[in-house]
This record gives C-alpha cells, sequence and structure tokens, in this order.
C-alpha cells in the first residue's frame, strides 16, 4: 500500500516518527524538571560548552569591529585624499617641488589602499575562515543535548519496562502520556494514538534494543564533541594572536611609510618657503 | 521741525537719500550697459579679484575638507579603540605580557586623542584665523565696486552739467529719469519726486564738489584695496606651506609612535605564542 506523501519527500510515517520523537523529548524534559526522572549530567562538558559560547561571541564580536574598522580605514583614506588633492590643486606648476609633491601624494594613495587590501585579504579572510567552524559545532551541541534526552527517555522506558516486567511478569506498561497527549496538535492525534498503541506493547527486549542505540549514537557524537570542544578552545590563543600580529605587522609598516611620505613632504615645503621667502 | 522717524534710526531723508543712491547706481549700470556711457575699468584689480574669489574658494574648500579630515580620525581613533579593546578583553590576565598589552593599548589611545587635538589647535583654529580675513575684503570688494558706479555717474553728471552749461549758459539739465521713476517703489515716488526737482537745479559747481567727494570716496578704498589683495594673495604660499607642514609634521609624530607601539605588542604576541606552544 502507498503511504500517504506530505510533500518535500515526508511520509505519514516519517512525521508521525517525528512528532513522537519531539513529544517524547518534551515529555522527557518535563519529568526531567519536575524531579520525576533523573537526567544525565556532565559537568566537563557543560562547561566546555560556556567556553565555547564565550569563544564564539568574543570571536563574532572581533569580526564586527575587524568591520567597522576597515570601513574606518576607508573612510580616512578618502579624507585624507580629498585633503591632500586640496594641495595638489593649490601647488602651483611653477612653485619648487611640484613633482614631488605630486609623487609624495600619490605614493600615499597607493599606501592607503595597500594597508586596507592586506587587512580584507589576510585579517578579514582568516577571521571569516576562524568563524565559519562555530555555526556547525553550534550545531552538533544542540544535536547531542536531544541526543542526550533521547537516552535518558530510553533509559527510564527501559527501568520500567523492566521494573513492570519483574514486578508482574509481563504486563504492559502504562506510559505517563496524558502530558504527551495534550502537547500534541489536534491533526497528529490520530498518527500519535496508533504510535501510544504500540508503545503500550513494548517488550523487554525491545526496550533494551532502543536504548542500546539511543546510548550509541549519544555517544558517537559525544566523544566527537569532547574531542572538538577543547581542541576549538585551545586554537583561540593562536588565532588571536596571529590575527593581532598581522594587523600590528600591517599597521607598523602602513604608519612607518607614511611617516617616511610625510617627513619628505616636510621637507619639500620647507624648501618651498625658503625659495619664497629669500 | 522734528523728521519723520521711520525705525531703526532710519530717517525720511536717510531713506530717500539710499533709494537715490540705488536708483543712480541702475541708473548708471543700465546706461553703461547700454553703452550710452563710459565706464571706468582697472583690468589689473579685475585680476586681483579673480585671485581673491579663487584663494577664498580653495582656503573654504580646504577647510571643510580639513573637518572631514578631522572627523575621519576621530571615528577611525574609536574603531581602532574598538578592536583593541577586543584583545585586551580576550586576553587573560595568566597569559604572557598581559601588563604590556593593556598598556600599549593605553599608549595607543592617548596617541590618537593628541593626534587629533594637535590637528584641531593647530591646523583648523589656524585655517579658521586665516579665512576669517576673506568675508571683510569681499564686502569691501562689493562697496568699492558700489563707489565705482557712484563716480561714474557724479563723472556723467558733471560732464553733462558742463555741456549744457556751456551750450546755452545756465539752462537746467534734465535728467534722464524715465528708467529711474519707473524702478520706484509707490511709497518713495513723493521723495523721488522732490529729490528730482533738487537734481535739476544741480549748478556746475555742485556737479564738481560732488564728482570730488565721489572720486575721495572711491579711491580711499581702491587704494586699500590695492594694497591689501596682492599682500593676501601672496600669504596663500606660506599658509598652504605652513598648514601642510604642520598637518606632516603632526601625521608624521603619530604615525612613528603608533608605528612604535605596533611593534612592541608585535613582540608581546610572538613571546606569548611561543610560550603557548613550548
Amino acid at each position: 500500500m502507498a503511504e500517504l506523501n506530505l510533500g518535500k519527500g515526508l511520509t505519514a510515517g516519517k512525521v508521525a516518527s517525528n512528532v513522537q520523537k519531539k513529544l517524547t523529548r518534551a515529555q522527557e524534559k518535563v519529568l526531567q524538571k519536575l524531579g520525576k526522572a533523573d537526567e544525565t549530567k556532565d559537568a566537563a562538558f557543560e562547561e566546555w560548552v560556556i567556553n565555547f559560547n564565550k569563544q564564539y561571541a568574543e570571536g563574532s564580536k572581533l569580526q564586527r569591529d575587524l568591520r567597522a574598522y576597515l570601513e574606518a580605514v576607508r573612510a580616512m583614506h578618502e579624507s585624507s585624499k580629498n585633503l591632500q588633492a586640496c594641495l595638489g590643486d593649490m601647488y602651483e606648476p611653477e612653485w619648487y617641488g611640484k613633482n614631488e609633491v605630486d609623487s609624495i601624494l600619490e605614493d600615499c594613495d597607493v599606501l592607503w589602499t595597500d594597508y586596507h587590501q592586506k587587512l580584507v585579504d589576510h585579517a578579514l579572510i582568516s577571521m571569516d575562515t576562524y568563524l565559519g567552524q562555530f555555526p556547525d559545532i553550534k550545531a552538533r551541541i544542540a544535536k547531542r543535548d536531544r541526543k542526550l534526552v533521547d537516552y535518558d527517555s530510553a533509559r527510564h522506558n527501559y527501568a520500567a519496562t523492566h521494573k513492570t516486567k519483574k514486578k508482574d511478569g509481563g504486563i504492559k506498561i502504562t506510559k505517563p502520556s496524558t502530558l504527551l497527549e495534550r502537547a500534541t496538535p489536534g491533526w497528529a492525534q490520530g498518527i500519535l494514538s496508533a504510535h501510544n498503541l504500540a508503545q503500550t506493547s513494548l517488550s523487554k527486549s525491545q526496550a533494551e534494543e532502543e536504548l542500546e542505540r539511543a546510548q550509541k549514537v549519544f555517544e558517537e557524537i559525544n566523544l566527537d564533541l569532547q574531542e572538538e570542544l577543547p581542541s576549538l578552545w585551545n586554537s583561540r590563543v593562536g588565532f588571536y594572536v596571529s590575527t593581532f600580529q598581522s594587523l600590528a605587522g600591517f599597521e607598523e609598516k602602513f604608519h612607518k611609510e607614511i611617516s617616511r611620505l610625510d617627513q619628505d613632504l616636510h621637507d619639500v615645503l620647507e624648501t618651498l618657503e625658503n625659495t619664497e621667502t629669500t
């Protein structure tokens, strides 16, 4: 029998499974919050997540400030060029050093353009690459959270099945599904009822299988993040160092060369003044 | 008999005299434009006025561009400070060189503030003083133009009186006053009629007196401007030189010192990187 197709590759079965996943998680979280179910905690991992969020926020702020700085460099280049163009326009062709002055102004313009370009090519692009890692890891931290709830839920299911089986030798478990039903949208009530019927007949071995599967899924993603988060956190020192070192390096070179041109301009103007007054 | 007071110290007599002056000038300009009256020309002076206008326009543009540059310096200081604050915030207290880094960032801030202040105190204020001379001279050039028209008008009046007296031995001149009357506002028509009556009885010696007075007034203001305009024009070289020399000087010092701080920052970060990787 062909399954009802709901578009975008979704089938009624998949929708039911997604709805069930969300409701099971919501139910598990409510039970955990009410203190009716224990929650798996990993203080060390939570610490890494705090660090990750701090690092992401710091990096994003740095990116914003770097972009604003680049904008300011562009604006100062523009206004410095306009100011120097006044000198170029006023400087009459027969005055001493006209060619030198024109060439100094041109060199200044080139230095500003180079400085801006270097900042874009190095600091900004490496900044974008560094920050590009964060959204994926953030999504995986959220997925790990969901998989942890699934694992806890499977753990509690298993424990309940185990207990019930022990107590009355095979009587079907009745899940505390009131909350779940209340939270289900109208259109999914039918799907949910069918699913609940299936759930109530969950055997001990099915619950065990589900627990094993949930644990495996969780541990896989957890292990990856346990490796990646500390390594990302430690990479920040090298990244800040290399970013600010290259900023300082480009700035130093730029300021040194602009300073040299200023000295040249100063000298040409001094000679012009002496020529005019003698 | 008390004269009618029209407020703001104006009396009916003064108003009549001002209206008459304006109308006489308008009439003289029309006659000159129609080629009915010769106009005193001073090509050398006109050249000075062209130079004056060029110099004023250049100076005003320089002032605008200098203000825009100062605004850009302020904006770049701000964004550079924000960017460096990122480094300060990220730099953990236990990392090598925390104090040096904080002190470099503080010194950078001081350098930017000093640079901006020096530009305001020196370049901008001397710019304002230089440009402050122009409006007064511009007003005096306009006054000279009016006094030249008065002089030409008195000259033609005198010539007409002289010719008429010669021809018919004492017949009153009839001024070509149609234009004058047409241009006079209604309320001043009475004043003008009375004045015209007086004018028609202008004696040869009165016309001569008026010519001498108009010539004296014109020559006085003309002489002053003939001295001041070339001297103002020549002062531009020294002014541009001193303005751009001080700009270049402050810039050179600023860039040199910022460059030194960048070098220091680069070195501290290098040591931090080596400490971290060993």
